[in-house]
């Protein structure tokens, strides 16, 4: 069921080194590519990194152990045809997110902070128009964070007709 | 399953009068809740809006017939504590359009642009930095779009390594 995806997405930092195959790889760019986009413009892509030298390089510009270490690394990329970039980029990685969870596999955003933005692209050889603003690494989780604990509505966060 | 979901999605921008039930918006809130946000602040709040006076006036501000006909609209606020507030947003909408979907339900992202948050948090009566970037209706669909044809891997837009 949906909402036990949704439970079970955690963010992962620590990731067993096994292979992820490329057909799961497949499953969940597919998941991130039937998100809806502003103006249906269809406008986002994906860079699927495994070359250790990528990483490496995006490790070198964004730090955090897993960049190197994780099998994959999915890059969602808007084009300049994007209406709404940072959204659609954003909806399109919750797909991931939840498609990896169900896939058994782990992943988390990974900031691309608009001071690394350019370097980030340089590496990837992404054209200049267009945004990148995360990166989301793909494993197998080397960590077992609980279900995610909130379960129940928090009511106070939950407002009728106004705030 | 989570793709069947994700594959029936759809835009919907003509909904039933009928009313929907309690029950079924928590249930949907709360997969809105349950998404991940920058740095864990869970800044994300929503407001539940079936007062018809707030709707006429958000129809009013943002045009599109829907924004009065629907039975309920759901406004996700990103309130200043967020980190990241339009993409914590952003995302916590998809998980808002995919459980609409396996309930049965259909929505839409109703943008509001910049110009016109202002007037839409003074209706809603949102705190200044706070932020509101879409109206979701939420409704029984009048409409029966086909089940997103996009369905296989557009292979074109998927790169290897780098663009």
């Amino acid at each position: 069921m949906l909402i036990e995806a949704i439970k079970k997405r955690r963010s992962i930092r620590a990731y067993r080194s096994d292979a992820v195959a490329d057909e799961l790889i497949e499953e969940i760019v597919r998941a991130g590519q039937l998100a809806p986009t502003a103006h249906g413009t269809g406008a986002i892509e994906f860079i699927v990194v495994k070359d250790q030298k990528v990483k490496d390089a995006l490790f070198a510009v964004t730090g955090q152990d897993y960049v190197k270490e994780v099998p994959v690394i999915i890059v969602p990329v808007a084009t300049e045809a994007a209406m709404l970039p940072v959204q659609d980029l954003s909806v399109a990685c919750e797909n991931i997110f939840l498609q990896a969870t169900e896939l058994g596999l782990g992943s988390v955003w990974k900031n691309v902070s608009p001071e690394w933005e350019g370097e980030v692209k340089k590496i990837l050889v992404v054209p200049d128009k267009a945004r990148v603003i995360n990166l989301i690494p793909l494993g197998f989780s080397a960590e077992t964070p609980e279900t995610r604990a909130k379960e129940a509505l928090v009511a106070e966060k939950i407002h009728k007709d106004r705030w």
